[in-house]
């Protein structure tokens, strides 16, 4: 996949994060275009304007982190061994999280690995999902417990796509820029408590800085072996309210919100946050309307849990919190009763 | 996984190849065991005596190359998440090449990658299948054709396991042991045309010398992009063969072996390899009680199907041919007729 250099490209050791509009794209081999019918309907002509292949193909999944299983992972390998790609064809995810996470596992285990690039078109998927190499599917133990590393080749932020984006996504999106911010950039956290939205300009910095953070953090720890965990805030507690309200109830970064003022709750409990920092960061996420409260039906089950989560080693479970807003810590040994005494709070 | 170091180990650049009598075998984590019930009945005390861990689990899944699938796949998946498996667990392959492929692709997705270990039962598994890092599953359109590459973290060869292994089985194994031989190591071939196998010394040397060959070819090529390539002489015939037939009614020694002849009557054709030459491979494969023949129902059909092979990129079919005794070539020009005329002499 060839493209024309940009200045504001973002350089990972093994690929390019180009920001913009679409530029020209060719391959030599066959291209499967992966998306759902929405995006379709609204961008698939602007891809297909800028795409040149030997054969491109288009297969729809649908819409929704409900469709991030094995059935969907083998409609996506079927039309791909029907359509007789080989070792030298292209993947090509278009659209959100659910489409990225998952044409990055379909493409890394069709005959042991192809290519595959993204180009997301959702807020989420451009300043977070689409970076970083990370694929999955969820299962009824929990989310993304099934998947590998699978780098793509290239990344295209093209922000013009999320003119088409309904507000509750863009805000759910706005969450991880905000978890982002909170656990590396407190300049970042500050544009954000004084953005003026209204502003084009204003949304395009922001993604702009939100990846650039994201990037480095992986560049530095890829496989997350260390600090790439980080990004997990909010995630510990978010997947687990995703999994229990059953998914699709809410999206992705809604959950990871919530989960953001649980783990909050923690850190202040810890004294690793003040009450004015847990506060900012509760109106930041409110002015997005990011819901930030939940009802945990059952403290205990709700605790139980955290084992089945990949964060969770050795029968530990490792809380991510801030430590300030620009900083953040992993903590292992929190007493249980600690932990329950703040799910209990949302349990009320 | 720590052991005892031993002179006939043979290192590759991630891992080792451990030859002889099992070692005790330690690991910190959670130990998942995957075998079959046949294998278990057999072996599995032998490998429980000789292993500590923090706690240890055994999944038995059929025996056959017809449960290579996703089915085999999820059932492994629910048993690590059922006794709480986690990043730091170990899975361990305990059988022949169907196994070791499954669960180094069950260990490759799960959490996105955990560590697993060879421990291979069959002559087939210890002198290839083990070896390498290629694990995968079979579906309608052919073997192997999703799957990952995820090496070992050792591989364990222990001969003592074959004494319980089936004649049928031994001999299928012997024809992986000729392919690499024809491939890459004329007085490994030479060896096998003299060899005594009532002297049980004969064997051990030979799979010595068939393991030490591949993990030359692996070391230099680890992701197939060359020469690697080559230890599939017979299998790009070998695996049309165990898919049209259905799983099971060949072993994939067996098909192989069958693969290899049809190989060499194209390289006869194409004067790679002389009429003397070929009659001592068919005599060797014969020696070993390993098919020979096979009648194709349809030359036009068995011709399309090489194009699913993962091996036939961009529309030509990459051929792999013995040039002689221990050379191999790859032939991607071959005109088709030429290809039709070696597949009819296989259908009258």
């Amino acid at each position: 996949m060839e493209s024309q250099a940009n200045p504001l490209n973002i350089t990972l050791p093994s690929y390019t994060i180009h920001f913009g509009d679409l530029p020209k794209l060719t391959h030599k081999g066959k291209v499967l275009i992966i998306t759902n019918p929405k995006i379709a309907g609204l961008h698939l002509q602007t891809l297909l304007a800028n795409l040149e292949a030997k054969e491109i193909y288009c297969h729809t999944i649908p819409d929704g982190e409900s469709y991030k299983n094995f059935e969907t992972i083998n409609g996506i390998l079927e039309a791909a061994f029907n359509h007789r790609l080989d070792r030298h064809s292209l993947m090509i995810a278009f659209g959100g999280g659910v489409i990225g996470d998952i044409v990055g596992f379909a493409s890394g285990i069709f005959m042991r690995g192809i290519d595959f690039i993204q180009i997301p078109t959702t807020l989420l998927a451009q300043v977070d999902s689409s970076v970083g190499g990370k694929t999955g599917i969820n299962n009824h133990f929990g989310k993304n417990l099934i998947g590998l590393f699978h780098q793509p080749k290239a990344v295209y932020i093209n922000p013009t796509f999320l003119a088409t984006l309904p507000k509750r996504e863009l805000n759910a999106g706005m969450a991880e820029v905000i978890k982002m911010s909170v656990c590396f950039n407190k300049s970042l956290f500050e544009s954000l408590q004084n953005a003026d939205m209204t502003n084009p300009n204003t949304l395009l910095e922001i993604i702009y800085q939100a990846i650039s953070t994201k990037a480095k953090v992986v560049a530095e720890d890829e496989k997350e072996h260390g600090i790439r965990a980080a990004l997990n805030y909010g995630h510990t507690f978010g997947h687990i309210i995703e999994r229990q309200s059953g998914y699709g109830t809410y999206l992705h970064g809604e959950a990871v919100g919530i989960g953001m003022i649980m783990a909050n709750q923690l850190a202040l409990k810890l004294n690793l946050l003040s009450q004015a920092e847990s506060n900012a960061i509760l109106t930041l996420l409110q002015h997005y309307q990011i819901p930030t409260t939940y009802r945990i039906q059952n403290v205990e089950s709700f605790y139980q849990a955290f084992f089945l989560d990949k964060k969770s080693l050795n029968d530990k479970i490792k809380f991510i919190l801030p430590n300030g807003i620009g900083n953040v810590c992993f903590k292992e040994e929190i007493p249980k009763e600690i932990v329950l005494e703040v799910l209990g709070e949302f349990a009320k």
